[in-house]
């Protein structure tokens, strides 16, 4: 079966789907985005993804280009229309297409684009070894919680990453606080409390990152959004969140086992626990 | 006569000049580029552009798709397929078409587009207001010493400068240095002397800065590139430079005078210099 994308206000087959080379989002990475997980039929958080969707559009003075209702219902058509029962949607929003100029357009005609991907869901089973993972001076623009396509500083953490054969990196302000990793948020288990950076324009307010902090409030563990660094003292554990990859235990940073340089219990808990929570969406969805 | 651009290995009309939805330049802003002016058929230093156009592939692990010698006669076929004397010559490179995925692909075919457009050259006539300005904190990345398309700090301070009128946005840094425009590499006259920030991550190496610190060391003017700020003693004149514009006089920033308020005589001479340069290229080429 073809894949299938929607471009400007259509379906077409994936590999037809192009956008004119003159588009802001091309030219400018003047256009935000979301990715979206749908495991078995079930949109994990899709409202809050579209909410957020819509905050990065007014973040960058973008007028919608359809109401989220309308949103909503693309992305579900999208889904159904490829061939995947796991799957990430794609949604990408962009100023459109006008001579290349600084000058922004006053009234622009947004460009939506959406795909969707199989998605190889987080595996069950215990991840014996954890994550490799390096810190980086954080190089990134300073409005890191818009979710936008301006991912260069990303790309070049990630060729870092595949430079040295490890996992993520992980961006430190200039006081040496861990900010957030490359394509994840970042937690560390401090003395028994669950530590992750504030939400300032230095981070972005994770879906995951969310669930993260809720599921860990309801099973009695007490949740500080405070800076933290990696050689605190009482740091035991430390984990990274995505939409795609759930939780992920990180064992090592910089060459530096964290804890026992084995995956935490607590990592593994809350791992367990959001997996637990995609499995009654699952079932409730068959129901 | 219709606009034509290349795109990967072929001349095509500009209205039918697309890219496919998964280029890593429209997704993660994997891409570099420069503008080329060409006044009356004269490039105005096209080694030069293709130089640094060279680097900034470099700088972010992205192979030249030609090499410059070809990349040289492209842009002259490309001004030479469009119907403008004046002509602003656009290159873009990309990582190319992958799908989209934090994991930089390896081996990529790189995207080349090439675009012109018509230039306005920069009027011989004197400015008698010079431009107003405003200063930002800089929120852009960190290596904009990288001519890359992660352009959307620009655009947003783009659109602040829209929203009030004036003409341009001067990013400052923590301290208040004055580090360059959105689209202009920025300038003053100091105690006779002339001072821009040094070229470090946080500005790009403007061709036509080069231009001038040349031209105003073979008028006798001292130097200096040090990082500055607005309100030093001794501040009498301001400009920022460009490769669409030449020198344009900096008469307000933030609502203050600089100087008596209007354009300062260093500047239009730095100005009519360039200008002069630029009759003196027209010439060569039509003798």
């Amino acid at each position: 079966m073809e894949l299938t994308a929607w471009v400007n206000g259509r379906f077409l087959p994936l590999a037809q789907a192009t956008v004119h080379i003159e588009d802001r989002g091309f030219q400018f990475a003047d256009s935000v985005y979301e990715v979206i997980a749908c495991l078995g039929g079930v949109f994990v958080d899709l409202e809050a993804h579209l909410t957020r969707l819509a905050r990065s559009c007014e973040a960058i003075s973008l007028p919608l280009p359809m109401p989220l209702t309308e949103l909503d219902a693309l992305v579900r058509e999208a889904y159904a229309r490829n061939p995947f029962t796991d799957a990430t949607i794609y949604i990408q929003i962009t100023r459109g297409v006008a001579p290349r100029s600084h000058v922004v357009p006053a009234n622009p005609s947004p460009t939506l684009v959406v795909t969707v991907r199989q998605l190889v869901p987080p595996p069950r089973d215990e991840l014996v070894n954890g994550a490799d993972v390096i810190s980086l001076p954080d190089i990134r623009w300073q409005r890191c919680d818009i979710k936008s396509t301006a991912l260069l500083g990303t790309v070049l953490g990630r060729l870092e990453v595949q430079r040295r054969g490890i996992d993520e990196a992980f961006w430190l302000d200039t006081h040496g606080h861990v900010l957030e990793g490359c394509s994840t948020n970042v937690f560390a288990l401090i003395a028994g409390r669950l530590v992750t950076h504030p939400l300032d324009t230095h981070v972005l307010g994770g879906i995951t990152r969310d669930m993260a902090i809720r599921l860990a409030g309801e099973h009695g563990i007490t949740v500080e959004e405070r800076p933290w660094k990696l050689d605190e003292p009482g740091l035991t554990e430390c984990m990274m969140t995505s939409t795609t990859t759930a939780v992920i235990p990180v064992t090592h940073v910089d060459g530096r086992a964290i804890g026992d340089g084995r995956p935490g219990d607590f990592t593994l808990a809350l791992r367990g626990w959001m997996l637990d929570e995609f499995d009654t969406m699952r079932r409730q969805e068959t129901a």
